[in-house]
């Protein structure tokens, strides 16, 4: 037999035989009891905008737990446990009245505060109502938004206010925008959290996903390969880009990811120079889905809304076609398919990667800090604090 | 430094850190092998009209449990188990002939009582094929409807009789229906059956959720607050509602929620006083989903089916939009908002829960005694045994 | 009391209390570090068309991984793992470009092999670049189809030809189908592929399934039954099935089942006697779901394509409403119905099943190779390797 002799060269690299992937549950998970699930619990949340408090019951998700939101007949926004206290029946088929929610079951009445007002087929409308509390959260109103806290009541913090948002310019008025502006997609975006988050201090996709690859997505100034550094503040980690700019001039940004889930991104359009003109809240609705609130001073009335992403440059994300997803891909293509959490454990982490680092390692001191029993960064409980600042903006020189 | 001093006084009675939820599953599930599933298992259920059983093999789900329906040339009702014994194919694809049900795959032709009466391929028709018995359950027919056992052999009861269907007043005939009137809603209602039959013995949700909630859905009379008194009889918890009527009238009302699933329930648009005039089963079709059975005493045919649920007082259920069934909830949704399983731990049952906490009484008897090697209450194992009798009705005094 | 004494003669073999049904795990289960995942991976698959390689990012699912299929500029194929290697973005929405395929967030270019070729973001392109490796799989392609190698690098053996695929009579060329040719249905099949392998030694089913029951599927030939031999040879199941034709003709008929997963079907509808005209893979997506690549020699083009089945005859699979596939079942209802898995615990196996008791023997003399450190049939390391030969065919004598 005169086989021929082959030399064998196995095949390096192959997918084969490779570990199963694992996440950083810790940085991602956000239910109650787990640690971020807790430390993000420290802080109040945008949960609807003001006129989603209403008179009709609406379901809200956030962090995990479902909830009912409304508006009694004294104004009074509230956020409760769905089962009513009685017999579980969801108050989302509840009505809106002067006092509270009612039950549709039997007309138990709860007010913005659980509290039992009424059990209407009860003998004296129930004497041992007190014991029926419903389980609700306090919220507040600012900047057009509802905002709630679903922490441990002794560690409430006063609800935060903004320089950036107090301190208007001629002609600018503030307005709140619900349709996950930054994210690239649509309202509710199915992945984690953090997939977004670590894309606020990420400058570098931006010359390519949203100008080499997909086209023009933002302003061709945004094309130019920045010279980037990082620091971390107290509150925020924060990312200094500076272009040369093809005329000469010097294109100086700042933008910041600031505790626990705020976006302070100057416009990637570029519209105006100066300082941060929006705020956004990136909402964990659960481990695997967020959304973002975003509140601008503006000029014109709807002038935030016109900012959602149009990846090809002329329809919205929902209007294109599988293949011009393809074609064009975005934020969202981009964070979506890292998973509906993504695969850390695979990551090969650059130079350009360091705001990432950075910004976990600023999220794993506040979860020590919780661990810990002390405050996280960023919250305070005086009520005349001063509105908290930002250094983020766009400045041309 | 002059720092405002703010007395803490921290909310109460927030929903953080409440406990997990759970529920009492000894009561809520149907499968094989679980104490409510054993305890189900020793009675006979409605499993279809007498219709639903033909020459078409019929996919049913009963206690959590796929079989199949049909009815052989010789007119024999049968109710097998999907899977051929063979090789797994499943008998829905079968073919219904003279005998039993063939399957498509072999052509093994099956029995209602599951023997295999032919292996075409194997010699001489499959020497072996005794030992290929395809599993059944025993059904029988009355009252249009086709009921099966699903229990012990060896325990089985005879198919009970009920005196309101056996005897008729001048002009009445008997209707069978499979729209799960009662329930609300759609056919197949998508939570635990133990939400509709405790319901059963809750008269105040009429007051509320069927009247000064989402407007009369019955008749003005059950908008009267009433006067409730309820006993556990060997079989059911009855429930004994008096009402005082503008004009003075007294208007009586029983209902009753009978051994295992029985809806004894007088109707609640008191079209005509007397003795109840129809019966329901709730039938577990596995842990989270239920339908209803009715059959009637009636005097027009199609009555039963004109009774579906109108929440709004005109459009059926499956017409009404989102808004409309917020605005106008009825039973399915104060039972599907419950959670597919209701959450016991956190009920909070006042006294006119009462007939509740009985009834759940009465079922843990059941368990008890099935546990104890001993029969449940209301299964008979005498063929000449009478009509069962309740005592239900609506009478004006 | 005078009670009637009734003779109790329970029911036998109901479905009450049989046992939990399971399935042979070690011969249905695909994934990676399953024996039957690792067997499989011991050989190349066939995993897409060679024009579903191409300069758009392709999804392919097999053996329970999702991969990414695409070709370079340079026409080679690639196969890569979907999540880039830098920050899990999926290279679906990367750019294929001359020397590979480019993620879309920040630009790392990966060539056919995996290997990172330019970190555009990074100083120098990237001076770690070689460490962030894309996993890939090597593929190849042959007879219009593109293969592929998911197992150990050092057990790789020579991508087979096959002697009835290699030599070509007058007029014949070779045609690629992807259409599932013989799975009965759609492109996918929700079911485990050992359903359908299994199904490949089982003639008699054609003569019930595919003729008596629902109608002529193949041909009227097919409907007589067969006498049928099986044996083993080194790399298939055969199936010689011998049939006495109404005209005194004898019709002889060979199929195989071929390692490790070799549709050797001669044409059901006996178009052409003598050899097998075309080959079939079954394609393992995951556990619960198959697809079959099919390589024919035909006459005409589109001759392969024609061949999907038309269970009534007249309609294709996807054409016929539900009460028609109750009234036309195939191979797809037979397979699907079985469940996605088969219950092979409640199987009752006859003598017309032998073919099945060899299929699984031989595959579990395989699996048993593997485990003992040896190379499973059929594969080979020798490019000079002659093609290899079945015996199937059909002929009329």
């Amino acid at each position: 037999m005169n086989a021929r002799v082959i030399p064998i060269v196995p095949d390096t690299g192959t997918a084969y035989g490779r570990p199963a992937p694992t996440s950083r549950s810790e940085l991602t998970q956000v239910g109650a009891g787990t640690p971020m699930g807790e430390l993000l619990r420290r802080y109040w949340h945008p949960i609807g905008l003001a006129g989603d408090a209403n008179a009709t019951p609406r379901k809200v998700r956030v962090l995990g737990e479902d909830l009912i939101l409304f508006r009694d007949g004294q104004g009074r926004p509230g956020l409760v446990y769905p089962h009513c206290s009685h017999r579980g029946a969801s108050l989302y088929y509840g009505k809106v009245e002067e006092r509270g929610i009612r039950c549709c079951y039997h007309g138990w009445l709860f007010d913005v505060q659980g509290h039992c007002m009424e059990q209407p087929c009860e003998p004296e409308g129930g004497r041992a109502r007190a014991a029926a509390r419903q389980p609700w959260y306090p919220v507040q109103e600012l900047y057009g938004l509802v905002w709630a806290y679903l922490g441990p009541p002794d560690k409430k913090p006063v609800l935060p206010r903004y320089e950036c948002l107090e301190v208007l310019d001629e002609g600018e008025f503030l307005e709140a925008d619900d349709a996950s502006i930054g994210g690239g997609g649509p309202q509710v975006i199915p992945c984690n959290w953090l997939q977004h988050y670590e894309n606020l201090v990420d400058p570098f996709h931006v010359v390519v996903l949203h100008s080499s690859f997909s086209g023009t997505q933002f302003v061709p100034e945004m094309a130019v390969m920045p010279q980037v550094q990082w620091d971390t503040t107290e509150i925020s980690v924060r990312t200094l880009s500076q272009r040369k700019l093809p005329d000469g001039r010097n294109f100086r940004r700042i933008s910041e990811a600031g505790l626990p889930t705020l976006r302070v991104i100057p416009s990637p359009r570029v519209g105006r120079m100066g300082r941060v003109e929006s705020l956004g809240w990136v909402l964990p609705i659960d481990d695997h889905s967020f959304r973002i609130y975003v509140v601008g001073r503006v000029l014109e009335k709807g002038e935030l809304h016109k900012m959602r992403s149009r990846p090809d440059g002329k329809k919205l994300w929902e209007e294109l076609t599988e293949a011009e997803h393809q074609q064009y891909p975005g934020d969202y293509e981009a964070m979506v398919s890292q998973g509906a959490v993504a695969k850390h454990s695979e990551e090969h982490l650059a130079s350009t990667d360091k705001g990432i680092v950075m910004l976990r390692r600023l999220l794993q001191q506040q979860l020590e800090a919780v661990r810990n029993g002390k405050d996280p960064a960023g919250v305070s409980f005086d009520p005349d604090a001063a509105p908290v600042k930002f250094s983020a903006g766009n400045w041309m020189e």
